[in-house]
């Protein structure tokens, strides 16, 4: 989230959620911290969406109850984020207005215009901020695609005319600043998809991104060529591509559709299946498929996975578990192992495509975003590095309060900013409940830890598990609630196969679902659950 | 670990250990399951080791009072083994025989050669040991490095001899089956490393695995010709290094050492401190420095950082987090970030290699090991696309037995296997006692939770630390007890910066290192201990 200020009128660019680090227990997801833009409630006047990515919109529902300002942003994104507000109940609340890249608009003292870019989602734009003080770029997440899936190139002119003009600060993508040379083109996994097409012979499954729709209408296409039928899996799967058919932003032949009931039916050999779970969350699709316990669909022999993503670190260790189950079924698995043709590229620039970002828009001051730490600072560098004229590279971090003229920049002290841990009540994609915790408060509701004791080799419990509790309930209502509770954990084992039960992380996420929403019902709190494996 | 039988004889090939996933609380490490062996004791003659990584010697302290047989390996591998045997009482009772590539020797019906390989270790090899039946090779861990830094190549002549005559079986390492072409050669490393010498004008800090003699003898040749002097930091490259001096492996210049208590006076440009660390495990010494809590050193901003080392998969959120802090405090950090020439290259072979040797050595069987179940199936499919007259490829399973003639490969049943957990009983390095834990008995000694809710901007503690306990201690002397835990956990949070503390992993470990210190002096129990942070 970046919020940009002229006089007493403020816009923000974005409001995306990251996941916690596995430290932070019980918590599902993280956004930010908005009590400064609490605090200049009156001066904001919009938030800006670049693109639909949860890194971007996904902490809107969260915040846009308190800050009811117009979300702006691309067909594509709004649709989105429409979808989000449907599930929290906010959609007829909040006022939402498309907007197209090329056809900038005013608002106050702000002339705004979007400017499409490349990237791995469709809508992806730039936004350029004309201030009585200068222009303001911003570039969202993007790299420069010179042979784009949908032949809508990265719009360099837009880029190149406002550095003719003039720009005083440019915010920058930092995420593959550590990367030499150039980001490879969405066209180049056609090659590594098609060769793995014309040497399937049973089930092709194709596993993405869900906001991904470059990728699934390559999949779509090669199945359309290859004379097979589609089905998409997993919930949020089906409502993207949905949404992106909707839109026309993605093009199914007609009679290619495959619905998720008629999977196991279909000839093996005349099906793909675009599935969802690519960083193997547990109760994923893809997850669940690799160990036999998905109603819809199941590998057999002989079929094919294609994992056309990105494994995002941390969670390595599950993806590859996941594999290995893959393979265990007897799939064929094709996974981003560094070999060419790629069956994966990234959606961010790097080093030569910044560089050439930079001296088209040679702006006064450069700013880089969305990074860490290290991303900021070398992209800092490389700024610096091409000494464009005049040219200010800024380390700026998250809460910095600065003030940009073409005189300089000013350091303004830091503004409250952080992390708000929200807990969603729900692991298995559907909103239940939302609940914006207040961590202080946690001990009132108490932590619950239930401990099983299991024999990896024969998916057995060894013992009737045993369930700790400290603030929760009173001692005598725990008896026999907790008597209880101890037959949802070991119900949640017995029901389980002995491949899921051999995931620990798997098995956690289970006991830990179940029995939320078992003690939900009961008691109306929602203690901290962690689970405990002790393998024996 | 592997058991080679032929009639009533039986030598083992290597004993290693893994670490466990993050879901097994409480357990340090992991090592196999050796009741068949147990079984089988008297059939056993010796316990061959191929080189000196954790994952091939790591166990042998944990087995070898059980099994106690002589211990096989060359001058480098069994310096290191003893150097462990050391710290567990065990060096006197254990018998141990240096071997020699080239110099064959016979125990029982088995002739015995080893094998010289390049490999990320000094005195790596395969093992070719010779049965009425036939001959089986195992390669150990390998790549088939063209330029290796010691200059002794690859012995491809032995491989090619042995093939000539017939090889029964050979066990080829699977690692990195998944990666095309070939391998870089260690050499490769060098032009990256001279490229940051030359520019670097702060202190040197070079990370990699500390048993990589040939990585840190490229550090102390380039410090020397910088003008550089070489400190060791950390314990156990403290430790490698000083047998790999003592053995004439690795050469430093007189004059080039740098006691670690003379670090922070030397001048920092004439500079190197080869550390160890390249996990981001929380206690190693890098950690310590990238937060300012290492005695010996610290980084002054100019400083340079050289992680020299494969990220393992499971570790890159620790390592990048890491690496933000050094960033922090001001250093270059250059890590592996795909760029050319290499900061760091695999030790192990990649396809092209693999075939090579699989066709140097044309088997009559070919048994894929050391990898996931991924790869052990990538590389049976590797095999039999080569199309080696008469080669069949097996995907074992770790507890199959099989029984292999000429005739072909029997299936002969499963047999006890598994994993064994161990309590090491701290984690930094240093062991102080060791538990073979049988988990069925953890009940017995029970669980601590201490939680502990920190404002992570600030690094306070909000409350005083709860501690929640079950099946530990009777309550009422708990809660004496209990009282005085809390004090250690806020003891140990007081004392540490403000960097371990926004750094959950570092300050779970140490709350959990000094709790457990603590419980053990006062009661002689060692329970789990899951300390929670409630980041507010």
């Amino acid at each position: 989230m970046m919020a940009l200020r002229y006089g007493d009128e403020m816009v923000v660019i974005d409001a995306g959620l990251m996941f916690p680090e596995p430290e932070l227990l019980g918590v599902d997801i993280v956004i930010p911290d908005i009590s400064f833009l609490l605090e200049n409630r009156p001066q904001l006047k919009a938030i800006l969406l670049t693109h639909a990515h949860e890194d971007h919109i996904g902490a809107l529902p969260f915040v846009i109850d308190d800050l009811p300002v117009p979300v702006f942003g691309t067909e594509f994104t709004l649709a989105l984020v429409e979808s989000k507000l449907r599930e929290h109940g906010l959609l007829d609340t909040t006022e939402r207005r498309v907007v197209r890249p090329g056809e900038p608009f005013q608002l106050g003292s702000f002339k705004i215009e979007y400017i499409h870019v490349t990237h791995s989602i469709v809508g992806a734009c730039a936004i350029a901020i004309t201030t009585p003080a200068g222009v303001v770029i911003h570039t969202g997440d993007f790299k420069i695609d010179p042979t784009p899936t949908d032949n809508i190139p990265f719009d360099l002119h837009r880029f190149a005319d406002y550095g003719q003009k003039g720009v005083l600060a440019l915010c920058s993508d930092s995420t593959n600043v550590d990367r030499r040379g150039y980001t490879g083109s969405e066209l180049s996994v056609r090659e590594r998809f098609d060769e793995v097409f014309a040497n399937a012979t049973g089930r092709i499954f194709v596993c993405c991104f869900t906001s991904s729709i470059h990728r699934i209408q390559l999949a779509v296409e090669l199945a359309s060529e290859y004379g097979r039928k589609v089905a998409f899996l997993g919930r949020s799967m089906e409502n993207n591509t949905s949404i992106a058919y909707d839109l026309g932003f993605l093009h199914i032949p007609d009679g290619l559709l495959l619905r998720p009931q008629d999977i196991r039916s279909a000839p093996r050999d005349q099906t793909v299946v675009v599935i969802s779970g690519s960083q193997a969350e547990p109760m994923s699709a893809l997850a669940r498929v690799s160990v036999n316990n998905h109603k819809s669909a199941e590998i057999s022999p002989g079929d094919t996975v294609i994992l056309s993503s990105r494994m995002i670190p941390g969670n390595e260790k599950d993806i590859y578990r996941m594999i290995n189950h893959l393979f265990r079924r007897g799939a064929k698995v094709v996974y981003d192992s560094g070999s060419y043709p790629p069956i994966h590229v990234s959606g961010h620039a790097s080093q030569e495509e910044l560089k050439l970002l930079i001296n088209l828009v040679r702006p006064r001051h450069f700013i880089p975003v969305h990074g860490e730490y290290r991303q900021l600072e070398l992209h800092a560098e490389l700024a610096r590095s091409l000494r464009v004229p005049h040219l200010e590279a800024h380390h700026l971090q998250t809460g910095d309060l600065v003030e940009i003229d073409q005189q300089g920049l000013v350091r303004a002290g830091t503004v409250p900013s952080g992390r708000v841990l929200i807990d969603s009540g729900s692991a298995d994609e559907m909103i239940e409940d939302v609940v914006v915790r207040d961590r202080r408060h946690l001990a009132e509701d108490g932590i619950v830890l239930p401990v099983v004791a299991l024999n990896k080799a024969t998916g057995k419990i060894q013992a009737l598990p045993e369930i700790t509790s400290s603030g929760f309930v009173s001692p005598e209502l725990a008896n026999g609630l907790m008597a209880r509770a101890r037959e949802v954990v070991e119900q949640t084992i017995t029901s389980s196969s002995i491949e899921e039960i051999g995931d620990y992380a798997v098995v956690k996420e289970k006991i830990r679902r179940e029995l939320k929403r078992f003690l939900q019902r009961q008691t109306n709190k929602r203690p901290l659950i962690l689970p405990v494996i002790l393998e024996i």
